[in-house]
């Protein structure tokens, strides 16, 4: 195919005329696909159906230690709990706390405390003029909502193949003490499926920064989910590279079951220092008496323990992988030489990043709607929904059967030609 | 027996000897019991082991709306579960918003709610000088650790048999702006088992309050928990009287299956007007992607209504009956006609309150830990756990056996008769 880039006007009028009967052919199908939600597809739910029967009315009700699951008590989670969640951390089980089914509310209720009552004695940031995160872009945008939320201002740090841009965030958060804050997801990132390398983490975990209560927000919601095998996804234990470096209190790390178990019905946890954990304690143990311990043993007993969740994990690999090289070897197919965008073939995660000619994913998104395919707003996985590119799109490949997914990656690619024709005509 | 008001300081001195003597017996035994505890029985919590079979492999996972409870969405809870605590709560369906396992948690974050983003629009408290709440006292100590928590001071309310001194509350909400709330438990309150009549639930849905963003924080914690039958636990509709007096959004309703199923592993939910529940969302959208739907699936199919509930509790009340009047006819076996305090019989709810005698509260407490009964610590049913009289002993009988029950109640007799000897010889 020859690239757009070096068509002569003539040669654009004609392909954009040809694109459209093509684009007008999909709209006329009255299409409703969707590939905006990273969520998990039937099929994976079915994968844990076992789970349901793994604390039933015959069940022994204890915890390890003793506990009753289901009565009060054990605020902290059920020491397997701890086990298992720590295995998907890389935490030491006395480094994690076991919450309910939600990792993002972990999060939230970590930043409220800041916002409220402080980290470690330090003034709440309510408090203070100005608060300022670090967003790492493209990245989570329900990350993003929740600093927009609690009026934190954002400020982008663009991503490498190695994660963040290190020499900016060490030069922001040394000068800054307005900054509180980092958003990563160090490992298959939502949307670009990066993982951290090893200098990005040690040179995070080495920050100076002037806040005394910076604190780096470390979701690893991908930290079980390869697509390749776990070889393509190690990164470094955070927690213990900040040690190392003399801030162990630098970090909290989320993790949750999410899309593991059920996405409606996992459990979710953090790992933190000692200092970090009491810190947490004494508001929660004012916010609830416990969480679910009846789940967390049910999760328990179902996953035994890492290894277990591992080769469950190969089960979900198992479906996602014909979807996300179905999108992949589509965009291949259609766009490959074109000059009408880029993308990333991730090694695990949730999403496909494309990245369109500058100007064109706004346009692209519209499009698609307009012929029945639901994408990811463009701009969603910027702080404030503003991709100063507008270039970024998100795709979701998990959710939608294999059928759907095959029609919705063609129209995609169609819908993006036509964008980039007619953005290479205005020029 | 006779009174000790009535007794020279010579048979004072006698009845203390005697009575060292029977305390000295029972610290002898090496006693380990607890009263202080107000959670279900290993008993109580068997009766509910086949919710655990309600949900299994073989469940068709769709709510009644068709989503998938196992995957994201559905915010504000599945439509069976809202209706299941609608029922308990005396709301319609589409006043409830079902959360997770915790109702603390839930007003824990409607608090935080207040405290940084205001409710309706109205300055988030942390903007302001000063705060209050209003606190009935003797109350429930967590309540109160919640707004001590957030920094808002707490004035103490009296409870009357009728509910908390309602002249009081008029005249101190319609003159000071800076009180934003009231803690109630309408029914079987939390220690005395107070039922609010009819006339305080109009008075408070009447109220006038200077504050816009005044709310009751109506915790129905005990919603369903009747020992001698509902009749006796009649309440008004708050919701319905608050819209009644144009007050619509001045209430939020709490209410949970901590003690109806699993206080480790229930659901819980709030009620409140159109307005309130849409602000509410606005926070709840960025906090979480949903709560535990699975498990609001596995209540609404164990239950199945309302009436499946009121049958379940009707085993609680069996179990929980004989524990109370083990208690009750204990007290007024041993302390009947002896001027050394007074306690209510509650028709429901999970505390007997006991009155000693002015400033002998702690003395008890700390004479029964001696004695190897431990019991609420004195002073926590008042805001700070100062209780100005250092009277109130709240009792909770749930949760021994009936045998440690009737032994700690006679150790219990004795402290409380030791330490009013003491008193009186004092005076």
């Amino acid at each position: 195919m020859q690239a757009y880039a070096s068509m002569t006007k003539e040669q654009l009028q004609e392909e954009e005329a040809k694109l459209r009967r093509i684009y007008k052919e999909y709209q006329d199908k009255g299409l409703k696909l969707d590939m905006s939600r990273g969520k998990p597809s039937a099929e994976q739910l079915d994968l844990t159906m076992d789970l349901l029967n793994a604390v039933d009315k015959e069940t022994v009700m204890s915890a390890e230690n003793g506990l009753d699951v289901r009565n009060y008590g054990g605020l902290d989670g059920i020491p397997e709990a701890k086990r298992l969640l720590a295995g998907m951390m890389d935490a030491k089980p006395e480094q994690v706390i076991v919450c309910g089914n939600s990792s993002l509310n972990i999060m939230y209720d970590t930043v409220a405390r800041g916002m409220i009552f402080g980290y470690l004695g330090e003034t709440p940031w309510c408090k203070l003029d100005k608060v300022k995160f670090l967003c790492p872009v493209p990245g989570y945008d329900r990350h993003f909502a929740v600093t927009e939320h609690f009026g934190i201002e954002m400020i982008n740090v663009p991503m490498s193949e190695d994660g963040p841009d290190m020499d900016m965030v060490e030069d922001l958060v040394s000068e800054d003490d307005a900054i509180k804050g980092i958003w990563c997801v160090p490992k298959y990132s939502n949307p670009q499926g990066v993982v951290y390398s090893d200098e990005t983490v040690r040179r995070m975990a080495n920050l100076k920064p002037a806040a005394k209560d910076f604190r780096i927000f470390w979701d690893n919601a991908y930290a079980v989910h390869h697509l390749y095998g776990a070889e393509n996804g190690q990164i470094l234990n955070i927690l213990e590279e900040c040690e190392k470096a003399g801030n162990p209190d630098m970090v909290f790390e989320f993790a949750s079951t999410s899309k593991v178990s059920f996405a409606g019905g996992g459990i979710a946890g953090f790992a933190a220092s000692p200092a970090n954990l009491a810190d947490a304690k004494k508001s929660m143990t004012i916010q609830t008496i416990g969480y679910d311990k009846v789940n967390q043993l049910r999760h328990a007993k179902y996953f035994k323990d890492f290894d277990g969740i591992m080769k469950h994990m190969e089960k979900h690999a198992a479906l996602l992988r014909p979807r996300f090289e179905l999108v992949l070897n589509t965009l291949e197919k259609e766009l490959s030489g074109l000059d009408a965008g880029t993308w990333i073939s991730p090694k695990g995660g949730y999403f496909i990043t494309f990245e369109a000619v500058e100007g064109c994913a706004t346009r692209i998104v519209e499009l698609a709607k307009q012929a029945g395919v639901v994408l990811t707003p463009a701009g969603a996985p910027y702080p404030y929904g503003k991709d100063p590119k507008d270039s970024i799109i998100r795709i979701a490949p998990s959710y939608p059967t294999l059928e759907d997914l095959g029609l919705a990656a063609e129209v995609f690619t169609v819908c993006v030609k036509l964008a980039t024709v007619e953005k290479y005509l205005e020029k």
